[in-house]
């Protein structure tokens, strides 16, 4: 990527007639639930469902059909919020080949290659706005898009440390000394491949919904189990907890215009074109009037990380924040609530030509836990989430529901739905 | 500052004439050492001097003259590294003033001020390279800086939370709760006044130096009590350190072209004019040779954060790289080993006109230290060293060093030559 091709992409060009929408070229993308819902039947919600009437029925996999790494799942399903439900959710074993790629199985769960080099274990959580259809297209590739970027860094992964040159040749005879010296492993190709998967896999979204003249974005929350360690790949405000016996370990960061502001002020900063004259990058405590012109009143910029001052407010800066809001009301340009996702492609701003898209990043951030080094027991637990569940119950509270109930149900794949009637779809629960 | 701004600062303009070098219109800064280092004699190392002739001289304040806060202050003269010892330091007692300025006290450490709205205290580590004058302007403006910024912020500071407009008008009756709701807190403001100190002595610097026909750069180190809070900012490599009993906390962190590579490689995308054509952004495990073209061979650049991936290279690879070697070593454009600081305005690479300014910063990182919360005892000390300390002694093993001296000698001002004789000069001890 460079300065140019973002610029080409993304900076307005000169005034010319309005675009007119795509002709959709394709079949909307099917709605569907989850592959490994299939033959589920949605349950009421856990015992109080007679003294809670409003309580919401819930849906995990059928019984007797276990998921991979013992994990479980369940989701509400979705009461009128939208049409339709606009989380989804897959998960499969990661065969990944040193050469070549191979077909894909259609079974419950995804097998991605037969022939296997490595293998490993994937689960995903889409949380959709805007539509289900980018949700959907995220839970259909994003695995192959993983497993074909794992695959063409597979052969630099075969040596510790990796190989400087793909092809396993040494140009200097010292190569792997440097490649030593810089400390590079083998987790960081699989964190690259990750990051590779997410852009390659917010490209085909932006084609396939342009084809069929849909829109919509998704967050993606993407845990993989490789060689020892699970890497957690977040792009957006879903989350993913350890519950431990005595300890909860944060595994991601929520990805909002809140705690992205540097980054997207940065942007503003660098290319005002950006905001097309109606929005201001800076951050003020409310947005402005005109009996705040002439005052000195506390902002933030672009470079400016915990601290704040005073500036001399000016005309410019009463216009519409580029971040507005707090916690869950603060929007990207007023429309957005995650700075980080997946599609979004043909999202503008109500009644304008601003797109978001230049704001909004699709690579996540990866964590990486050594599952040795932490001598994970039986009764460790990796809990993902989307929002939904976060907005009403803190890690510690989840922490202290999947203790209490995990003991004695731990064959059991209905045993999550007790955690989760009075919170959103999404809560992935993978013993370690 | 907007993007502009920075165009028409740093970018190369059409091509024209190369710039002669400015005639000097002042005097060149004079040469000294630390005020409070006054009427202190050199004193040989400790009691090895015997064993190890080549054991430096230290100088530390005269006997019977206590620096504030009970602190200490060591160096070593220089031995003949450079013409100048290129390090400098500087304390003082803080007074802030509600509004304007007073005039300084020429006195053996800095009252900046007599009539008081806030009291605190002030200590600086300048460790210069390029000649020892941009550290020496440092230790002479910076508290001046820092004064005027946070004298400018007091009136806000006044009130908790801050004030949101620096005159104390309400324009909305709820402008309190607004301020209260981002968060903004009076450290904020004391923040924020570091940074603008920082930035202003900069300019400083740099206009000094033009005048003067002097080049040069310095990092620094400074900490700053006030309020019951202890403020640590730093630019460059030196490093602040907490000892306690049981435990030794970083209070900084080193910013250097390898720590600030992601931010480097970013301002190098956005503005490949900064290169010249000289240099590549992506960062490879060596320098890429015409052997390695085609090949695909592991790189990094500004996007990935812990990942590596493989790119097929290309000419332009071959290029000199933006950040060159490991550790110790590594050096941006092959000419500064760090990548924050004051001074360097006009520092190019050799033979070119390739200005490195423009990848320098001069914001500090600033760590905020609750004193009442962390519950200090009076052995608790703080340490701030330029890079000669920490490149020979580990955090803890200063940590061991000072608890091992200490108890018995807490009253003594020469307490401190005895952990410094094998490094470069500057070490502080300031007990909290």
């Amino acid at each position: 990527m460079s300065a140019g091709w973002f610029r080409r992409r993304f900076l307005p060009g000169p005034p010319g007639p309005a675009p007119r929408p795509p002709k959709p070229r394709a079949s909307p993308v099917p709605y569907r639930r989850p592959r490994f819902l299939r033959g589920s039947a949605s349950s009421p919600g856990p015992a109080d469902t007679a003294r809670r009437p409003d309580a919401r029925p819930v849906r995990s996999p059928a019984r007797g059909r276990a998921l991979p790494w013992n994990a479980g799942y369940a989701e509400i399903i979705n009461a009128e919020k939208s049409e339709f439900n606009e989380d989804q959710a897959a998960c499969g074993k990661l065969c990944i080949r040193k050469c070549g790629f191979g077909a894909e199985d259609d079974q419950e769960w995804l097998t991605l290659n037969s022939e296997e080099f490595l293998t490993g274990h994937y689960w995903a959580l889409f949380d959709g706005h805007g539509g289900p259809a980018a949700a959907i297209l995220a839970a259909n590739t994003l695995h192959s898009c993983l497993r074909r970027q794992l695959e063409a860094v597979a052969d630099g992964m075969a040596a510790t440390p990796p190989l400087m040159h793909l092809s396993g040749c040494c140009v200097c005879p010292s190569d792997p000394q440097f490649v030593e010296e810089k400390g590079i492993r083998a987790e960081d190709l699989v964190i690259g491949a990750l990051e590779s998967a997410f852009q390659e896999c917010d490209e085909v979204i932006g084609r396939e919904l342009e084809a069929s003249g849909q829109v919509g974005g998704c967050t993606a929350l993407v845990a993989v189990s490789l060689q020892g360690k699970l890497y957690m790949a977040n792009a957006g405000d879903s989350r993913a907890i350890l519950v431990r016996r005595d300890e909860v370990l944060p595994l991601s960061t929520e990805f909002t215009p809140e705690t992205e502001r540097q980054r997207i002020q940065q942007l503003a900063f660098v290319y005002p074109e950006l905001l097309a004259d109606e929005f201001t990058r800076l951050e003020f405590p409310r947005r402005l009037k005109g009996d705040d012109l002439g005052q000195k009143v506390l902002f933030r910029d672009h470079h400016m990380s915990g601290c704040r001052s005073y500036k001399c407010v000016e005309k410019s800066d009463l216009k519409y924040p580029l971040i507005h809001g707090q916690g869950r009301q603060a929007r990207l340009m007023g429309t957005l609530a995650v700075s980080r996702g997946l599609g979004d492609h043909q999202l503008r701003v109500l009644d304008t030509s601003i797109r978001l898209k230049p704001f909004l990043l699709s690579v996540p951030q990866v964590i990486v836990l050594d599952m040795d080094q932490l001598q994970l027991q039986d009764d460790d637990v990796v809990v993902m989430a989307t929002d939904g569940l976060w907005d009403v119950l803190s890690n510690e509270q989840v922490g202290k529901l999947v203790r209490g109930f995990l003991p004695g149900n731990r064959e059991d794949p209905h045993r999550l739905p007790e955690a989760n009637t009075r919170t959103s779809p999404g809560l992935w629960v993978g013993h370690l």
